[in-house]
């Protein structure tokens, strides 16, 4: 896809040269990440960060992100009641916020929001999440990370064995994940979830047209047992009918040290899509694993800024301007 | 009016000179708003963009203008709850946040609140709307617009001919509007609403004193037919006591592609001070009228921009340094 | 103590020699507070202001420092009901969150939170509150007050006399004063309050063992006669069990002009940690002494802005770039 002055509103815009280019410029985003450079390329553009629905952490994300490539953010966090009560369309709103800025990242609770959004913006716009349709850069960040941690055990994604655990009925990410994954080769995918929070169908029917292996299990050890990925999922309580439902699943598929000592290859990377539930008759991932080095976690939320700098970069045309503008760093960084 | 260092409160500070001082500015402000440069002039200078009653669009308005001269933005969005329960006067608030900041932009939902808040204030205050008293910069940006949209016809503020059309009685935007139009010469101002929702009698007195041609109406199609401007407004409903009573004059006076292409000399600017009401039962301009290029709703908006930077330059005195302080665009800008 | 890197979590962590550091780079920070100058020695660095409870003035205090130092600021107001509400630890937040910024100023309601967080924190975390246990740099903006005041006198702080005035039982400021007041010399302290509002024994104590006089008393005149300062605090209608019984000591040890006169020695300078109720039944600092140059409450609160640039500043070690990277200011400032 050409990438200039596009919107990156799903996952289904990109074919795999795409997902490589982006990850290639996240690539070179690191050094900024990580404080050892700054880079003022876009010192001068606005990102409108336009949350009508809260997500700290997204939120923060994406502005630091935009921030890092030296440019402002102008916010919106919650719901624009006043102008929703007052009749505005989402056109309208479109047309008059993207005159403040020259980008905008857009999260909405309603599904198909954010592209309705777009098309009526003129600058380019970022799905955020809209509703349970899609949050791009979550599937991406999630994939960067594979092949962050695969690369330094001098894999790739092709050939990926990985196990995804918990409420696959619910989760909007490993819906695009598995997606993203249709785009590789030769990956075995091992969902583990209860009968009632099974992967749907139709992903399921994807993976294995895109001549995945799929396993369907509902025993965490044995699916855990043999693979380079371990995704493990919070129980989406939101989505059910009741704290009671959910409490029938919460807790079924506990990963922690002992059992991935046990069970797990050595060097089993551990991800998760956050927030992880920690609550005690919850807690998906032990806090004991917090300092097992192959917990990718935190990694895994930090690599958000780098593929969120590098789509920023690629839809703003500056890829190859960035280390132009970059000096060293002069602060104190403990990182 | 000196500018340097002044409050900007009520449209009744400004004279025929001002308008045209702030028009002018805001005329050199365009390459800037349209990303065809950047200027750094205000950097290192901070907004404090306080907004105690909620208005993304405004609060975005402002916020993006001062990014575009290079200065950063603090920002309070909501009511103050905590403050004011306290105990804590608008004396004491002002002399304390504008220890913050170099400039001030304040909303808030009591009438006078911003003047009084300004009188204690160390900084320039800009009053971005107190309650139904004044929102100054929203009149500038309409008689801006009106001048730009006149202009590229060869003509002027002087000699206009403008329909008003809708909730006249509560649209602070038209009465602020009408005190403008009375710095100029020789207009013809056509005010079309049902009886109930009458233009002031206060407002009409003055527009007649000044010398202008006052036409009542509640006639929409022979209201629009001889103007240069249609200035379509919102039932505000907010202002109703209650739903049942807006009703009764919701959607009376609808404004579509086939009314304007019947009644409306060629060319007539359509203008609204957003957000339009696009729902069924109001749909004051329609959506069909989108393509119509002549319809300068979003450009007014736009218009918002370069009006609030003008304000900003004049009251810190940087007008003649923006320039001196440019550069171009180094990032893909799709306007 | 070592500032480069090091978390701000309570007062407790500094010795004299500390505050002495921490002040004379407060003074440094004078020419940029007032806008003399303008320095960008943290351009690209990134502050994340998390204000997990509203508090607009500390807020905005902060960010500006940040900014006036140069860097950028990603911010969040008000309680994060989801991620809490979907079971993430404190721990989680903290790993997560301290991958966005270089630095994290964090208020939190929970007594304790501000330490677990920094202690998961990759980055130096500032503690902007943390509910009734810790608020360090307003107890060292409240001493840099009394130091800056004193110091126009030809005096300094060892040899201080001060009075503190109002609801010493619930004041966390006036708590934190007096651990501080412990690391100097000679001092005498008044207490003023009723005595159902009294200082807790153990602050007393502290005092006492620190060799310094305590005097109490429940008469404001008397208390007032021979101090250099007047520290007046707000009956904290929030931590008593009704309204009702925080009426019983509302307005009852009232300054105003007339006793500043009658029993003040000349240029006893007036503090409080704001905001003061001006409520007519609270009125513990009345109105009339807005005009007494002795007033030093708005001095206070500017004064925050000069201490929080000065640990930004120690914490990420630029002290000594400060001015290097500096420049005159081109815009208006009234200051």
């Amino acid at each position: 896809m050409e990438f200039t002055g596009a919107h990156i509103l799903s996952i289904n815009q990109f074919e795999r040269a795409d997902i490589e280019r982006i990850f290639a410029v996240a690539d070179s985003m690191e050094p900024y990440a990580l404080r050892r450079k700054v880079t003022r390329v876009l010192e001068g553009a606005i990102l409108g960060n336009m949350f009508f629905e809260p997500s700290t952490r997204t939120r923060v994300s994406f502005g630091a992100a935009f921030n890092l490539l030296g440019g402002e953010v102008r916010e919106t966090t919650g719901f624009e009641s006043s102008a929703i009560a007052k009749g505005e369309s989402l056109y309208d709103t479109a047309r008059v916020l993207s005159g403040y800025s020259d980008v905008i990242c857009m999260r909405h609770p309603m599904s198909g929001s954010v592209a309705e959004f777009a098309e009526a913006s003129r600058v380019p716009v970022l799905n955020g999440g809209d509703g349970s349709n899609e949050h791009p850069t979550q599937a991406l960040l999630d994939l960067y990370t594979i092949r962050q941690e695969l690369f330094d055990k001098g894999r790739n994604i092709d050939g990926l064995r990985i196990a995804m655990i918990g409420d696959l009925k619910h989760g909007r990410t490993v819906h695009s994940l598995c997606k993203l994954l249709c785009l590789f080769n030769n990956i075995q995918v091992t969902l583990v979830s209860p009968n009632e929070l099974a992967m749907p169908e139709n992903v399921v029917d994807m993976l294995r047209e895109a001549g995945h292996e799929v396993i369907i299990s509902d025993d965490l050890t044995r699916g855990i047992s043999s693979v380079d990925i371990a995704y493990s999922t919070r129980i989406q309580e939101e989505r059910f009918s009741s704290k009671d439902e959910a409490d029938l699943y919460r807790g079924r598929f506990r990963l922690n040290q002992s059992i991935y000592t046990k069970f797990c290859e050595p060097n089993t990377v551990i991800m998760h899509p956050l927030p992880r539930d920690s609550r005690e008759d919850a807690n998906e991932l032990d806090n004991d694993l917090n300092q097992n080095p192959n917990l990718a976690i935190f990694r895994q939320a930090d690599n958000g800024v780098l593929v969120r700098m590098a789509l920023f970069a690629l839809v703003l045309d500056v890829v190859d301007q960035v280390d132009k503008y970059s000096r060293d760093v002069n602060w104190y960084s403990g990182r």
